[in-house]
């Protein structure tokens, strides 16, 4: 790879050395981390590897003008929240960038919020590639080590589980709209990935996703995958304080059932296990509810209201919507 | 990760399905593939596992109208080219791409040219992310395994071992110039990762990297890593027939010594190991040439007329240039 080089279309003594002091650290897990062809890892022996990559884009997952830092934040972010949602702990991650010039400001931004949450997690930016494009284009691959046969996967939802989901949802999608809110805006721009809460729903939990595309929609895809049907009470969802004095419902029910971007974890755990995720909530300081519970029957998601009539809300992917 | 289906921002049941069906392959040698948060894998006990990230560019790294077979075929090429100069076998990639729309002629070109090459070498596509963008990005990673210890880093290259090349250079370069020439232009587009050969050079070779920023810079990423100077005699490179008959001998030499793309491996490999090379080039009917030597001396890399005066040329990344 070019390792965390700029390729040969962007040379220059500057640039390459300012992009290398952002980001390249000394290889501490990694036996050799960037600055080779490759990254050398020496993985646990006796774990299993979980790998995920999500690329953002800008001006479609960000505005050219967003805070670097939170930006940063986000690329690793997001993936981390994939690997909690797998039940994994965070290891390496590589990071690919495109970027339109070096500009000192916006990498030093960037590279700091990158690092600050790969810090906090133990995770080493083990190498990637840096080139130019109009636009600012950011992929990042993370790797995580998990027990064999403890992962977490969709498809393992079984009758008589409860639907849980950590924290509050909401949030990120009142963000696009209220920008002005600072708690939607901040849960839009710098997510926290569950990680802690990953880690430890390995066994007690028996499914997990995490709320990317919308909480219909995501758990729509582990009604698909454990071939379940998935039924949630509205009222029961914990949601951000902020709507409260919004009093605009329609809104806030899309926002909720249906916004992205949260990054909570959504798993289901069978009832025995109500105490100890309980505590597990309260140790974390991150609030466990109890939304709703899976049934036996064809792949599909029924939200409840109050008075148990069925609530119609925008899905996910459109592939899904069909069945719900 | 968003598995290869499409944003949210992308929805529709045509498109997602269309993705899914020229992308998502059932798990073969991983645990669990395309379409969960994560893919998981259970790499060989006792392996070390090399990682690589490229990202290629639409208006940087190829035209709009490039040949998507070609361009799904190099975006997987680059990266197991990574992995051969580390002597690693190939195993698993991921694939993030963004793309103005989800064409099925260009998704089916692309998608067959990634697969054919990673069928041919037993590489499993895990995962991905699919996503829009008004320019093309594609973004992947490879994770090979190795034996602990037998990976070929470019620090290790001793004074007195000769320097190898497999195959043509230049040939690559004079595409970009000359595409009319079919030869290289072929050499551009569809590159050869030396798999088997980073494979066998395992036990054989010091250190090693692949030709991808021209001879004469990634030759001195071997000699500022291992802290050594190269010596190699300009008329000793093999090069692209297509050189012949142009009669061009300043494009000929700015091709060969300082032109991108060809990712043939270079590396470097005591004496008593030739006439097993000599061997090794036959038995897989590849070009193995020794063009020059590494002395021991301050980091640098000359290049030797057939008078034996320096010629002065292009390196590589302008950081490097100076001490050349």
């Amino acid at each position: 790879m070019a390792v965390l080089a700029v390729d040969p279309g962007a040379r220059g003594v500057n640039e390459f050395e300012l992009i290398k002091r952002y980001f390249a650290r000394p290889a501490k897990r990694a036996l050799l981390g960037v600055g080779d062809d490759c990254a050398l890892l020496r993985p646990d022996a006796g774990l299993d590897l979980a790998v995920t990559t999500d690329m953002l884009i800008e001006g479609r997952h960000f505005l050219p003008d967003v805070e670097p830092h939170a930006l940063g934040h986000k690329a690793l972010a997001v993936n981390l929240s994939d690997l909690a949602a797998m039940g994994a702990t965070p290891r390496w991650a590589t990071l690919a960038i495109a970027l339109p010039a070096a500009e000192p400001t916006w990498l030093a931004g960037f590279s700091a919020g990158f690092h600050a949450l790969a810090e906090r997690y133990g995770v080493e930016l083990i190498g990637g590639d840096t080139t130019r494009a109009e636009a600012r284009a950011i992929s990042v691959t993370a790797i995580g080590e998990v027990p064999p046969g403890m992962a977490l996967e969709r498809s393992g939802a079984r009758p008589g589980d409860d639907v849980w989901v950590s924290g509050e949802l909401g949030g990120a999608a009142l963000g696009l709209v209220h920008p002005e809110i600072a708690e939607a805006a901040k849960r839009l721009h710098v997510p926290e990935p569950r990680v802690e809460l990953g880690e430890r729903l390995r066994r007690l939990a028996h499914s997990a996703i995490d709320v990317s595309d919308g909480l219909a929609g995501d758990l729509g895809h582990i009604a698909e995958r454990s071939e379940v049907q998935a039924i949630i009470e509205y009222d029961l969802v914990p949601r951000s304080k902020a709507f409260k004095s919004l009093k605009a419902p329609e809104l806030e029910k899309d926002c909720v059932l249906s916004g992205g971007d949260d990054y909570e974890l959504l798993f289901t755990a069978p009832r025995a296990h109500r105490a100890e995720l309980e505590a597990l909530g309260a140790e974390l300081k991150l609030p466990l509810t109890r939304i709703g519970s899976i049934e036996a029957g064809a792949a599909r998601v029924t939200v409840l209201a109050a008075d148990r009539k069925p609530i119609a809300h925008r899905g996910g992917f459109d592939h899904f919507e069909k069945g719900q």
